[in-house]
């Protein structure tokens, strides 16, 4: 850790910052220059950032030296984390697409939709229950009975579930009726419910935040792999800026940065990402060429009438289309479409 | 609502659509222009929403004539809300001041600090006993603890008090112990929890998420004032943009565009606003300047022993030179500083 | 056009407005809601657009039916648009990698980059000879000198050049030495660049603001196209958000919105657009799936003595990976590299 | 200067780059950490950034301990820079107010225009004769025609001039017409055009770019002083973030922290800086409040014919409002109004 200094500080106010660091067991390092004089501090900075340092009057800026996450960091822990959901291989050579309506809505609805998704390759079926709107006029998710419907739909296709839970009370439930808890953007940093599911036994698959910084995803996943839970599938789905023609910016840029920085699979939301249907597919294509180990796609049997975010949600024939122009890109990348089958 | 169809859409395209318009009791306009089909819908634009047009595949573009929340739209309700805690009165010609340390740390810390903001003008003490931190390796809060010293000072200092509960859980704990239920940036669209503080009698503090709009902000506040709460104070905390050099960007824009388009009251939070000492100051003076009905400011009895945002926060004698320096804008607004003294 | 009218606006303004409307030979419509008056106006609306009715006193907020370019968009114009430059297309089924140093700084370095990028695949050669620097006191770049220099190369291993132009003043030496100019990010609004430029002869590639929105690059375009220079290359290369990460945040979202929207070919900068050597492939490969016409690559002989961008310059060992790792990526697109030949 | 390497980095690769530091006369400093090796580099900064450091293989990340501008930076300078614009004092305790029509339209326009700032307390007239628009349909300016209008309303009202100029080429005419040069948002990072005004003896007023951080506005102004043109004002006009209900976010934590950091007057414009007219009035108080030293503000004698910016421009019995709704909090901030007379 490198602390600056303010001009008018003395080397008294130097002494007395060194000595706070010597009493946590860091090493103080003094460094007269010529305009400023810069303090370093040797070894763990997650104590040194305990005392607080940037409270001190005479401390203009603290520059840390190491990232603030560890676990979840590549240069600690250099192997890909593979997760396994019943038998389902997530990363290494895997793309895997999960797909599914923003909403469970009705019987028919979901299993219509699981038929689809899973014909076409998808090996995960997603699907909310809960709806966190902007509007408290919007519709706002079906709740247990939408569990209850995921689950029916899951056993009849044999094909493993991701929903989204709101908070640490939907957990219970959660866990009698899906295989993968969802993570929203909204909750990125809620961090009580991201404790909770780092007790969990499910995979998590979690979302970053609208107007999260990288760094902020990979601590957020931190909390969770801290709690014991390893499982975790990071999701790029867009983040506010001030474009507006498209719903949000996909920044793929994160996808690539991620690889490197983190041994967690990353996977990438072109529906959210993007909000415009023809979007889709390019985005897609371009996930998978940049690295990325998946997707979470809206597919809806008729979204037309979906009660929920239908203008971004493909039919069956563009699923279907979907799925035949990506696969030359995923193989492009090295990789195959995730079958759905242990080995 | 005005419908734009896609350049390649034909009249009875226009028609199926003016159908299902027709259908949930409104009227229907076909404006036919020279390039494209327009058409538009007279009645309860939050009717039309659940139409979900924009999943018609020749729709292009949806554009709302009305805001979506009303029930706290100046439109609706031209009077300012005036605010009643504890015999305070929040609103009108009163500037408010809520003061208080990030956290609540221990009990001298607290007790001292509601000495010094009483005295020198705040009316209501905050104090986090829950924080919210993007890293696991950082200081939590309290909990139930922060709770009772918080009670504690809140007596012996005859001063209501502020903290910011996290989710509905929390909810009983705080109705024993607390004046005011502070919604934080990173809940404000926790609609689960807004939904939960709209059914409690306690006044909200309700803060601005660090990338939401305005508009989502009001529709943040609708959710509560639908559920039977109508005692909302929104605060402008700053939002994310690109630059660094401060903290976040203090939207005082905000504020003003606030005071046009809602009759709830307004408020400011300088200190996490900005993040650095020297400019809180300017910035309170400024909130008042343009508009708003208080402030929110960090005060801690000895900032460099904070375990969190000490670098924020004021010591006795900067909070002392704070009310001091901030007096003459608040006359300057026509305001005088809360007495916390009902009439 | 339509113009939604404020609450408090009577029919007496709405009639007021109409009248305006009409005097330009546009057909206003009346359209009174339940809460408010909405006008509609039916015709061109850039013929509207100078009746300024934003400042009317009775005028809440105007929303445009039509996107306000016209030329440049693909609905006036379905197919897309193929540039010769010297002989080398640019479109359709061409992948074209335009590569080079950031800056021309001596000849060797520009002549041994030169054989560089043409010995693996490259068909253009970019080198900045003015440089835009944020610091007055950093490199800026060699003027005519660098415009000798890289035409020299340019000869010498039979490849167009691309260069960056500053102002109008510099169009008269950049006609004598290169084959494309570029107008860079901080210039895509110099509306006189953009004019001037659009009177010559020579392929104008345009960069996108690093804040501007794709609405303003194609209004940019536009102002170019109007001028009579049809033979425009739109260039995405990143643009300013909160993220810090990566040095810009490539908006790949763009490069398909562009496709759908416009009939002119769209390039990639994923050195810019990532600032970090490491994302510059998968941002590449990225690009090329999701629909890029071809890339602006930097590469610099020996990138660690770059007097700029060294560290996100490839050097021979890694443009040679860049190329052969993009290739099946281009293949899955359904184009091949531009060979440079004409047919 | 403070270097931090790769996790891969070994002894050896540090002892290499702290040759090159020594090599340009720095001192260089060996910090081995526990888990990276960190360099510091004690000196000049501007020199170190010659030795394009971050271009080194082993170099992971730079951070500098010096802000890039100089010049400008109040630890260099620590008075106020006072500016004298043809007798009327900048800075201090005036309160400058400038005003005038976004565009001289025609001759009646700007005399009435400059009677009305004149006569409510503005003392310099603004007006701008080329107008950057983002469409090529819009309308562009007078040119000299203007120049010369703006010219004899200066001498019948006996009020200086400020205009924007767009390229270096501009400078003569602007020369013999006006007393202050403009340089425009969209052209903050002209460098060119930063040089010209550099050399000129007019004072410049420099507004921040609408994506530039407050350290790229210094390093603008550096540009200029560098040359030797020490009259420099900057002004915050907004900048453009994800927020859409106002033009622009106006950025007054810039203000404050501006006044912080450099000895240059700043400015604020109210009128870009929300884009709604209701809003100008409580930002234009907010600027004064938090230590602006002037105001830039669009008036308009007819805001409804104005042909750019109607919208957001004052007419004159807004503008008396204006100034008089101004005038307390100026007060409040030991100001007051700018009386134009020489002491």
């Amino acid at each position: 850790m490198i602390i600056i200094l303010k001009p008018n500080a003395r080397p008294a106010d130097a002494k007395a910052i060194m000595k706070k660091i010597s009493r946590v067991g860091l090493k103080p390092l003094y460094l007269p220059g010529v305009e400023r004089i810069v303090l370093g501090a040797i070894g763990d900075e997650r104590i040194l950032r305990d005392l607080n340092l940037e409270s001190e009057p005479m401390v203009d800026v603290i520059k840390p030296i190491l990232s603030p996450y560890k676990l979840v960091s590549r240069e600690m822990h250099p192997e890909d984390t593979l997760i396994d959901i019943e038998g389902i291989q997530i990363g290494d050579s895997n793309f895997t697409v999960i797909a599914g309506p923003c909403s469970v809505e009705d019987r028919r609805q979901i299993m219509e939709t699981a038929r689809i998704v899973k014909q076409y390759g998808a090996v995960l079926l997603r699907g909310g229950v809960f709806k966190p709107r902007s509007s408290p006029y919007s519709f706002q998710g079906l709740g247990e009975e939408g569990f209850k419907l995921l689950k029916e739909a899951s056993e009849q296709y044999r094909i493993p579930t991701v929903t989204e839970i709101l908070d640490e009370g939907d957990l219970v439930m959660a866990d009698q009726y899906v295989s993968v808890l969802q993570i929203g953007a909204r909750n990125m940093q809620n961090f009580r419910l991201l404790k909770a599911v780092g007790k969990s036994t499910k995979p998590v698959l979690l979302k970053r935040g609208m107007s999260s910084t990288i760094e902020e995803l990979l601590l957020a996943a931190e909390y969770i792999y801290y709690e014991g839970n390893h499982n975790i599938i990071l999701c790029e789905r867009g983040i506010r800026t001030f474009e507006t023609a498209t719903r949000n910016t996909l920044d793929l840029n994160a996808v690539a940065y991620l690889k490197l920085k983190t041994h967690l699979p990353v996977f990438v939301d072109p529906s959210h990402g993007t909000g415009i249907k023809e979007l889709i597919s390019p985005m897609a294509r371009a996930a998978a060429a940049c690295g990325a180990d998946g997707l979470l796609v809206e597919v809806h049997v008729n979204p037309r009438e979906a009660l929920s975010d239908g203008y971004q949600s493909l039919d069956e024939a563009e699923f279907a289309e979907f799925m035949t122009g990506l696969d030359p890109f995923v193989r492009a990348a090295g990789k195959s479409f995730n079958s759905g089958q242990g080995e």
